[in-house]
């Protein structure tokens, strides 16, 4: 039932893009909050930090949908519905300074908290759809 | 418990920005696609077709949540939960000339068509978060 990132909109979720991603409360009420967003290979994969309500939300319920437009031309976007493939801890200190190099231009993301270490977020697409 | 729009974040929803709505899935999984976005004192006001999926969403379940980046400093954003208050066809396809004309630049939305009537939603915020 999985469902492929098409390559003709892959350049939106390598690029400088931001992903808006929602998620579920615990009433079963959504949450959307912007996110910098990476993939690999058909997985969308984001970076968090324990304690938000993302991961909250997630480890609750793992299903997931996220929209991000190509800013070059927003009209231009890719929208996905998955769900949670895994979470991890490992290398999510790294992943972030990757991120933090994509779209702050930095070789280290400047916020790292010992307090609040970072997660990954591996995102299996269930249904993929995009326009322009 | 409804909850307003800060006068310091008012400007993003007033701007030519993109708001990310998320509505549920009839399995309660969220969904999310970028819109074109207006506000009204403390309503949220966004305007689509029936027979898209956000309608058939939220006529069978209000709650709604939105998140908008500031497109000049995508670290100033605000992001919504509410539910909505109205659905109307009335002045529904004068407001996507508006917004036309707010996100086009130009008099008349390009894409009218009799056979997809305009429907405008009105969101009352519940929960109001902003950054930046």
């Amino acid at each position: 039932m999985a469902a492929v990132i098409p390559e003709s909109h892959r350049d939106i979720l390598v690029g400088k893009n931001f992903a808006h991603i929602a998620t579920l409360m615990r009433d079963g009420s959504p949450q959307v909050t912007p996110v910098w967003v990476d993939q690999e290979g058909d997985l969308v994969v984001f970076n968090t930090s324990e304690g938000r309500q993302k991961p909250r939300n997630l480890d609750r319920d793992g299903r997931v949908a996220l929209s991000v437009l190509d800013h070059a031309n927003p009209y231009r976007y890719i929208q996905i519905r998955g769900v949670v493939e895994e979470k991890t801890t490992q290398g999510a200190e790294e992943h972030i300074d990757r991120l933090a190099k994509k779209y702050m231009g930095v070789d280290r993301y400047p916020y790292h908290d010992p307090a609040q270490p970072r997660v990954i977020y591996r995102v299996r697409p269930l249904h993929v759809q995009t326009m322009g």
